[in-house]
């Protein structure tokens, strides 16, 4: 018997929707770039365009209307809904760059995610704030003051950062998951 | 020499902002209520209004404009200025019962207290998800469940709870978060 449930945060952008996706697909339409999965490896946009390409796109994201269309990354549904029947589940995403997107990106968890309570969703910005027992993020820079454990979801911008544990998809995030509860 | 600077989490709506004034006054200009300042100590809107004239007033705060024109609590700003220069100020506000209450309760920070950094800002719903060391807020619920110390900011609704330690004003909250800084 597991007397507290693991608490889990869980990212948005690549590990819950597929923003970069959508992202590459806006500057090849807007601004004519075409790169190969290889090219994207261990890369951010912001090095791979102009600055005022980079510039025109951020000034798109801070409409916010890009986060309420994103496609959801594979299997994360069916994951989330068998986690919430063992952990208690946050969503917590850095909105706070672009504050227009909380209503849009709050929307979009509804609607998908409808085992969520509003209740877990958290907008912020520095993620150091989050207490919970493990974190599911593609950004590793997260994970230097978490108290918990960091799990990297393997984005085409973290390829090459060394870090343990790593989840290539939702498949391996629950056994990850499912090792943590074990091992506590 | 202090390792590490106290990180405390502050509440807005009747901390930071004077929602409750605004909310009186809303339910006395729409619905025609008088009420005594004796008459609201211990006692929540929700428990002296009708059900009609509560859910017009939650109506309202869906559409999140009420929040941008908030008056600012006295002496908040001056106290949050001087405890940006020794702590980790956060504010953690829960706005998922009304989403749209993100947007405009982000320009009201950041017009009325331009000290605290645009990624300092948490919007949540369940505050036991914050790590911090202090937490000053008007709900005792909150406390339940946080790993610091919680701090009672005094409102009308809260008059009649007995906690310590209460802070009645920011002059308070001061005194409080040097004697909990020193403690440590």
């Amino acid at each position: 018997m597991t007397p507290f449930r693991l608490r889990l945060a869980v990212d948005m952008d690549e590990v819950l929707a597929d923003a970069f996706s959508a992202q590459r697909a806006w500057f090849r339409r807007t601004c004519g770039y075409e790169w190969t999965d290889t090219e994207l490896r261990g890369r951010r946009f912001r090095d791979l365009v102009s600055p005022e390409d980079y510039a025109a796109m951020e000034a798109m994201l801070h409409q916010g209307d890009f986060f309420a269309s994103l496609d959801v990354m594979p299997g994360a549904q069916e994951a989330i809904s068998a986690l919430c029947e063992t952990c208690e589940v946050f969503i917590t995403t850095a909105a706070m760059e672009y504050p227009a997107s909380c209503a849009p990106k709050f929307a979009w968890l509804r609607e998908h995610f409808p085992c969520i309570s509003p209740l877990n969703i958290v907008f912020c910005g520095d993620k150091s704030i989050l207490a919970a027992d493990v974190m599911i993020d593609d950004n590793l820079r997260h994970f230097r003051r978490f108290q918990g454990q960091g799990v990297l979801f393997t984005a085409p911008h973290n390829a090459l950062e060394t870090w343990s544990p790593r989840a290539d998809n939702w498949q391996d995030v629950l056994a990850i998951v499912d090792r943590i509860d074990e091992d506590r």
